[in-house]
């Protein structure tokens, strides 16, 4: 009897996670590992901190090498290696080993897709020209450390406010940079209400980023090849480097080629066991589906910890296991420098558009009791459902000590709790800690007086 | 048409909360608050803080005078006035005004008895001397720190390691003294389980604080009255002041004497609207009876998150609306000196005690992704039901950003989740805060295994 062969394309978060749990169920399952960059398993999220030189080298991004998948775990990790073309009918791909440009055929019994997604680059005069970079693999990540490096550079532009525009604008003002960043709306951080976005406009103006909001993008100068400066419909900037936080999108076209239906945005449509619609085919993390648990609608999300937890699904599944993903509430923490930001459930947009009314809340309190040396500004929106209460959303923007808050207000949308149950929770307190009531049960008896 | 007469004896946490929802809901309302202290609303807990001396001032403890009540929120609020008896069926209290030494009577429509609780002190010999101190009202923490000023008082001993206990040796040793801790038990914390509780008795002699575990006090050594040593079953210790942390006991003697029925330790039953079981007399915060939601039992807990929930939804009962007390979860949380200490729900003794099967798990992780600067050790246990894998509690120990994750193991034990559930949870990530799969999250995966 032959045993069973998994094959997974993409050594990163969901990737890596899948391999190393049905490795550990079922040891005897042959895993092959096609990773196109030289890594496995890092962590994308830290780029920005490794840019701004708050982590200081590129090993420490490496969660786990490929040298060590393969010696510790028996999973044979193959770097620079690209799967370029998917046989379902036949159960094989075809990989291009990127060193020796040679390709060949590999069977498999199931396949994983963790192929991840690729930074949006809008198809505009001059975007092919160098110094635009986007930020998702840590390739990009040391491509844009080797970069500035070379000393040259002195004006940056960040086209994008959402999480990695903001992270990346603070990391090379960090670098010495002049950095402006524009954006299309009226506030930063698209995935906060204005109300709430206004206060992280004005820490990325505190840090010293000049914004530009409400302007759209038009072209790219560019000056032998290179870029040079940034247009927008009001003004041009001139730029010797441009970071793109546009946002993603899930990397699948290889996956549609070959007939696997595919759903949001783009993303590979997954079962609640992370099976694609194609048998023996699988799918986690950034190229995958997800569900929102507050919309009850498919959404695509591409986050770190949603590929993790989409990964050890698909490798609980894979393993022999039972496991279901059971989707996403759409939470989201960042800091930019000193303020913390925070985001669950759903904003106004979105409630809108599902035609849910709401009433909300926001409230400033602090960190800490008020008598507490260190005490900080946090301000917080609650949203809860008109007449029943329901709560909806939670947003947080303050100072150290405000953004793991939403923890608690997530964990309540799971609960399915009102703002009234909410007021109801038992949450520690102590005067370094918290002031009696905690100021996301502040923000939600704020909306109790409402209902 | 008379007006309706509400009294309040007790002027803290739960009494001037109450006192504040009624007014703000019914303004018509006479309400007359008694307070034997010359204080009201202040914030117990800070008092450790203040005799360390990270609290400058003892105003700063002050949330609100009582000519604020009496002048911005039409609250009769008299201080230095003691109420020594109840008159249940003549419906009114007989007050001693502590500054005349002259009593009384004063009648009232509704009651609320909001006394709070008095330290324990043990019966033993000596434990009449001066210089030691229970820590409970702002006054006491006064005293202590009027002691202190003198600048005679070389050596202290605390006796019993909870939460006060511990807070002060801490600031006692902020005050340069020389501090010994006696306890009865193995470990000190004892609200946490011992595996957890050692890491708590490491910070502590980490702060230079001496520990006696495993010893009885038998006696106090006096000299002129004075304190000047402590006596266990092992050894005796020289002591120039002693702080008794033995717990609190509710301040119900009186209303006992005017047969309103008590329960759990002696506090006042009440129902979930805060009634006592004789008509027209509430009671709210320290001295009444709280319910334990993970053991569905009456429970008595002295806490000041718990004073602030009770006193609330007896004012807003008080004030003709409607709302009800759900509940403890056993949620607690302290810092000593840079350890910070988190417990909720039932530990491994009170599921004993119930009669729970469980099993549990404690992991090591780290506050922040590892390569983050500034990322700290964090040790987590999470106890779930043995078959069910319901959740029963958690304990955490760690450096700064540890303490508040104690919020979303409690939500989830509100919300009545497994621990599959609460790997499922869409908890915030960004490095600057937690690693990819948050340290509770990674307790209860440990936990799922074991089921």
């Amino acid at each position: 009897m032959s045993t069973e062969k998994l094959v997974v394309i993409g050594g990163d978060a969901a990737g890596m996670s899948a391999a190393s749990q049905a490795k550990r169920r079922r040891p005897g399952m042959e895993i092959v590992v096609f990773e196109r960059s030289p890594h496995t398993s890092f962590s994308a999220c830290g780029i920005p901190y490794f840019i701004g030189r708050v982590v200081t080298a590129e090993e420490k991004l490496i969660i786990r090498t490929p040298e060590k998948f393969r010696e510790q775990d028996g999973i044979d990790v193959r770097i620079l290696h690209e799967v370029q073309e998917i046989d379902a009918t036949g159960s094989r791909v075809r990989v291009r080993d990127l060193k020796s440009a040679r390709s060949s055929w590999e069977s498999y019994d199931r396949l994983l897709i963790a192929t991840g997604a690729v930074p949006l680059c809008p198809e505009l005069p001059g975007s092919g020209a160098a110094d635009i970079f986007g930020v998702s693999t840590l390739e990009s990540g040391l491509n844009i450390h080797r970069r500035l490096e070379r000393g040259d550079i002195k004006r940056a532009v960040i086209v994008g406010g959402g999480y990695i525009g903001l992270e990346m604008a603070e990391a090379l003002v960090m670098n010495g940079l002049e950095v402006c960043l524009i954006d299309r709306a009226a506030q930063v951080m698209g995935t906060l209400d204005q109300d709430m976005g206004a206060l992280v406009s004005r820490a990325v103006r505190d840090v010293g980023v000049t914004l530009y909001l409400e302007e759209t993008l038009t072209a790219f100068e560019t000056a032998a090849g290179k870029v040079t400066g940034v247009v927008t419909d009001k003004r041009s900037l001139p730029a010797d480097i441009v970071i793109l936080g546009l946002g993603v999108r899930p990397d699948t076209a290889f996956a549609a080629a070959a007939g696997i239906p595919l759903g949001e945005k783009g993303s590979i449509r997954v079962n609640e066991r992370m099976e694609t619609g194609t048998p023996g085919i699988w799918a986690a993390g950034d190229c995958a589906e997800s569900f929102h648990l507050m919309s009850r609608r498919p959404f695509y999300v591409a986050l770190g910890t949603v590929a993790n937890r989409q990964g050890r699904v698909a490798g609980i599944n894979l393993g022999g296991g039972y496991a279901t993903f059971s989707g996403v509430m759409g939470t989201a923490v960042t800091k930019i420098c000193q303020v913390e930001v925070a985001r669950t459930g759903l904003q106004e947009k979105e409630l809108r558009k599902l035609g849910i009314e709401f009433v909300s809340a926001v409230i400033k309190s602090r960190t800490k009791a008020g008598y507490y040396p260190g005490a900080g500004d946090i301000t917080v929106k609650i949203l809860a459902e008109k007449g029943s209460g329901r709560l909806l959303g939670g947003q947080i923007v303050g100072m150290e000590g405000s953004a793991k808050r939403i923890d608690t207000v997530a964990t309540a949308l799971h609960a399915g709790f009102t703002v009234e149950e909410m007021i109801n929770l038992d949450l520690g307190y102590a005067p370094p800690f918290s002031p009696v009531w905690d100021p996301v049960v502040i923000a939600a008896r704020a909306v109790a007086k409402m209902l």
